[in-house]
């Protein structure tokens, strides 16, 4: 790589010649001279360093992502989002997996900030991320990349697909559908979006009075550990309490479509057949909801918009006398093949 | 944040003496004052700021990913692997989507370099990294994390699954089944891994003597797109023809799973059923190979053996001397309910 000496050297000058030039302190430069340097640049495809130019200001062109599992499609599919409005703006994303670990998540988010990231977009926020709000309380941005605007936690903005919306959708699909009795599949309420989703899905119940023909059905998991294909694999361990319940629900909800592949995949294990024993609807609409067998129902989520709003937050004009903000998109319902009328 | 003045401060010290402490330079420090700036350090949770502390190098603890999109699951779980290995060694990683443009490679690659990356690491080698093979040649250490031993590129060093063996392995697989009409389905020969693989198809047919029974069913792209779900839409379109096809395979092989899910859902709209109909075999063994309906044969890339080495590659002990390493990985048959015995 060049360095600033190369092109010192190449243009005949001295080293704090182009340090002028590159600080646009070019006024008492001699035209000739200013060419000079331009060649040598231009011909040693010279770039400044980063870390150099930016070292006044502690901060990088670089913007830090906290997802739990990026091998998770629905994270793959959000680090691609951000990655690419980030990059739209000049920025860089240095990307974190956090395996939903608060201890991990708070060793991250401090070494990104020794890293001089221009902000922090966390993709899964736990309910209590007190350490990101104390970085937020010293001036770092972050951004929540889910959550509910009603559960503000101080000094992080709140970008996020609604929720809640997103279940009662889904439960209005079904109930026009004919179906009555409804299963909520959830992990436990660990997240904004989990809990925002669960409370999306009790309303929405009541509202079609389906009483005690609406049931949740949550599914543990082991603490602290989070892999890229665990929430499927849940999904398949607990199809067979579904497949045995003695009133078995005519539909599923999934809280998103990773589980509902891993369900539909342990329901096929025990013989129940999707969408004529049970109807099943997924969150999030990945591009695998479409390719399942059959093709999957949905509520899609406007990642690429989410993605430039979250990005516009923490490198926006507005600067970081911003007040916090929430942005809440609503959520698009696909009807494929996996919701058919209830059976009479 | 806490800044080296605050602990100054908060010590009743100069910065300068700060300084000294962290940079290990306590030899004529009374102990009373380096206990001082310790609790300081401790209380006001202080980090020092890498920017600052590794402008000398100008390296920072980070590596730079290219990836063509990590919203394709394959390279979501690449991205994972990859962050896994580095954290352990105390480096952060800077994911970049490149859409297999060279032109954008090349951008990021230099963008990397100026944020003082240790190296790269390419998820999807083009046939002619000349830009990345460049930057190697002035210092930078690059791996590829596919291609083939055979076809190295100066500079680069390789890390990859034996493509050519994944191939070998499903054909060996099927003709064991009794198929001999077998299709191989591939996107063009653009990367090294795809050549690979193709090879390793053609051999193994013509060791087994499949003639005119063995057949490449080659998918064009459109250049320089490349999405999230390109892969898969483009299988889907691809079933068309295998359907139809007046000799119809008895088993297909696709260059990845991605390719195979699209594929499957293809074939499904067209009335075939796997396996009955057409046995299927698909390359990577995503997590999503055995949720399938029916659940996938494929080969198992060894990602995390394969992160390690990479890793190991760019931040080992040997230094910027070592020598260009190829490590080829041999991938693993996992055979599922998708590939049974050929009707007779």
């Amino acid at each position: 790589m060049a360095t600033i000496l190369d092109v010192a050297r190449a243009a005949g000058v001295s080293a704090s010649s182009v340090s002028n030039f590159l600080n646009d302190r070019r006024g008492k430069m001699a035209p000739a001279t200013r060419e000079r340097i331009e060649t040598a640049i231009t011909e040693l495809r010279y770039r400044p360093s980063r870390v150099a130019l930016q070292l006044k200001t502690g901060k990088t062109a670089t913007i830090g992502l906290l997802v739990p599992a990026v091998a998770n499609p629905f994270f793959g599919a959000v680090a691609m989002a951000i990655q690419r409005a980030a990059q739209a703006r000049g920025y860089q994303v240095i990307l974190c997996n956090t395996f939903r670990d608060p201890k991990r998540e708070r060793e991250f988010a401090e070494d990104l900030v020794a890293l001089g990231v221009r902000g922090i977009i966390t993709g899964a926020s736990l309910l209590n991320p007190g350490h990101l709000s104390e970085l937020a309380s010293k001036g770092l941005s972050v951004v929540a990349f889910e959550g509910d605007a009603g559960a503000a936690v101080p000094g992080i903005h709140v970008v996020s697909v609604d929720n809640a919306m997103a279940t009662t959708l889904a439960v209005d699909h079904l109930v026009t559908l004919g179906h009555r009795r409804i299963a909520y599949v959830t992990g436990p309420a660990q997240t904004a979006a989990r809990v925002a989703r669960l409370k999306g899905f009790r309303t929405a119940a009541e509202r079609h009075g389906l009483g005690e023909d609406a049931s949740v059905h949550e599914i543990s998991l082991p603490p602290n550990d989070y892999g890229d294909d665990m929430i499927a694999e849940l999904g398949v361990g607990a199809a067979l309490a579904l497949a045995k319940a003695p009133r078995r629900p005519t539909a599923l909800i999934a809280m998103n479509d990773l589980l509902a592949i891993g369900l539909a995949a342990g329901l096929r294990e025990h013989g129940i057949t999707i969408p004529d024993d049970i109807a099943m609807v997924g969150i999030d609409d990945l591009f695998l909801a479409r390719l399942m067998n059959p093709p999957m129902t949905s509520l899609r989520q406007p990642l690429a918009a989410m993605a430039e709003a979250a990005i516009a937050c923490l490198v926006g004009d507005a600067g970081e006398a911003a007040p916090t903000t929430a942005l809440i998109f609503p959520p698009e319902l696909i009807v494929r093949q996996s919701t058919v009328p209830a059976a009479i």
